[in-house]
């Protein structure tokens, strides 16, 4: 049963969402047609107020720059003070020395509820030794066990995505089958997941893996359906019909396609 | 009868927006769509070559950061010394004091034309005792009031947005009643507006309240045709169906839809 | 025959994009939909590992500021040192003294495999008598003396886009006529051209003329045959059929289609 999303959809969470330049538009089209209410604030000055009110932080560093190393950790930090959870997604972090120095030093400085990424991104994180193209990711690497590794590492919810996803939680460790391989031909849908994570914590620094399973279930399960529509024959249709999907999925519908089993 | 409109997809008039990171493709697509030809120069180094030959110049602070803050006030005091026109949207300025601030130095060094918000947005630049969740309008707000008590203050016209939208100019007043509750669903709804608001200046820094009127009832009936098409089913479909509603608007469509009434 | 798309469809070869901030989610999800993978990597302490993997990097100046001109820079350089070929869009070059000078200085420090541009904007960099209004093409102008004058002076290939389109490469010119005047109702169809132009070019600083018709062919002949599509009624709907036609467009639709001539 779908729990979450009616109190998202009867309370329209505040979602802060530093994420990357490609993807804010359809972020925000993404949470407003889950529920949400999203806001892109990007202003330390303005960090206090803002994380004060929302329910979740999402920080993505899908385009990190110079410039905005700094102006994120000043919010990170200011969110975890506040006690506001902080979804955060490691965008390419196999792809540069660059990526990869922030994450660590992000990571060694913050207290992040949940961690999203594919499977080489995770890696990535807790083991050096691992490289990817681009945002791309490997299918031969074994998401349950990089799950594992790193919620017991990193000591966070993890959610791997991939064509089966993975979520790491308080020792639970959860396998979804849900999807469309057309989300990987349109840009950000990893990123909306991230926002969509975060739209499922209300303010919970620590979620239940049930919330987690709903919050990536709803996603996919919409964007299975939104594949199936009669009208969308490639990625420029299914954008479209995805976010319908995420405005008008009904609980029978969730419970009738929802894929999932414990790993 | 729909005047201005007509002018815009004969001229393509030029309209320079500085909008905020998550609205800047849809803006100028909607402009597009509308007739208009949108130049996103954020550059105060090329400001006087491009608002010399700009129709108008859009402000929005959507995503307000203090890299922003002075690049901002260079291009408006360089629109001002070319009396190019001035739509300024004061994006959820009440929800943090840094915009509050930024708000109330720009209207006091900068001549605006016309001022565009909800009424929370409108209220707060009047009135610093207001607070606001994001960027959400609060319907139990008197708009008729404070779109009168924010023309006299700020000495602008003023339009406020919501489910109806009340226009304040030259000591009269009207309501406007048209529009779409998809618009709230989609991001960088209002945004547009204050594009489209821009779209109908033709350089005139004191524009007739008919001018507005049509402006946002263009935009509104626009949206109000697109929620009725019969494939608009969520805010993923309504969003192609707006700009195309917007492309084709006729003129005994607008007239036979416009709901309009002094106050 | 489509010889390259093919090879892109099986490869999804990585192109690096510093484009405007108006087109990134555009481009991207252009550039996905034909089968290439685009990665918007700004920072220049990534460009190395980036453009080393990359098969080709755009850069676009459509949102051009102070910020970015020097990591702009930074990051030709690494790339011209890596024989990574670089794609150069001009936008709006003639529309101020600044893109002016910046282009002057890019074009004298960095090795440009492909520019592509509107003939004014060509003109413009071999001309500085040259004015322009936005990003708009004159089709007064006489695109083929323009891309030959052009591709001789600066010494790379020259695509000038317009009604017709022009192509120059290694004392070679052909002219194609296929394409949609949607495209110039969308933000960022041009800017898209260039991302697709890169996504041809598979490391290669030299590329065919051949390579060059294919690119620009294969998005033309997606727009003619979206804007043919029953249900596209105006530039929204246009929008996502383009994509889906990048994703769909087969061989003998292509050949069907294709209206290309020596000039």
């Amino acid at each position: 049963m779908m729990n979450k999303l009616e109190q998202i959809r009867i309370d329209n969470p505040l979602i802060i969402c530093y994420t990357n330049d490609v993807v804010k538009n359809f972020t925000a089209n993404g949470l407003l047609s889950l529920g949400a209410s999203p806001a892109m604030s990007e202003a330390p000055e303005e960090a206090e107020e803002f994380t004060k009110v929302a329910n979740a932080l999402l920080i993505n560093i899908g385009t990190l720059t110079h410039e905005n190393e700094e102006d994120i950790l000043k919010i990170v930090k200011i969110a975890n003070q506040q006690r506001t959870p902080i979804v955060f997604d490691p965008v390419a972090v196999g792809a540069s020395t660059y990526r990869k120095k922030f994450c660590q030093k992000f990571l060694a400085e913050v207290d992040v509820t949940v961690i999203k990424g594919n499977a080489s991104e995770i890696l990535t994180l807790v083991d050096s030794q691992t490289t990817m193209k681009g945002t791309d990711s490997d299918n031969s690497l074994d998401s349950v066990e990089i799950a594992k590794k790193a919620s017991d590492i990193l000591n966070t919810a993890v959610v791997i995505t991939g064509k089966d996803d993975v979520i790491a939680q308080n020792h639970q460790m959860i396998k979804l089958s849900n999807g469309s391989p057309l989300l990987a031909k349109i840009t950000g849908a990893g990123c909306l997941l991230g926002g969509i994570v975060a739209s499922f914590l209300f303010k919970n620094t620590n979620p239940s893996i049930d919330d987690l399973i709903e919050a990536v279930s709803v996603y996919n399960i919409a964007a299975e359906l939104a594949e199936k529509a009669s009208y969308v024959h490639g990625p420029g249709s299914f954008l479209p019909e995805l976010l319908d999907q995420l405005y008008q999925l009904e609980d029978v519908t969730y419970e009738k396609y929802l894929k999932k089993e414990e790993v």
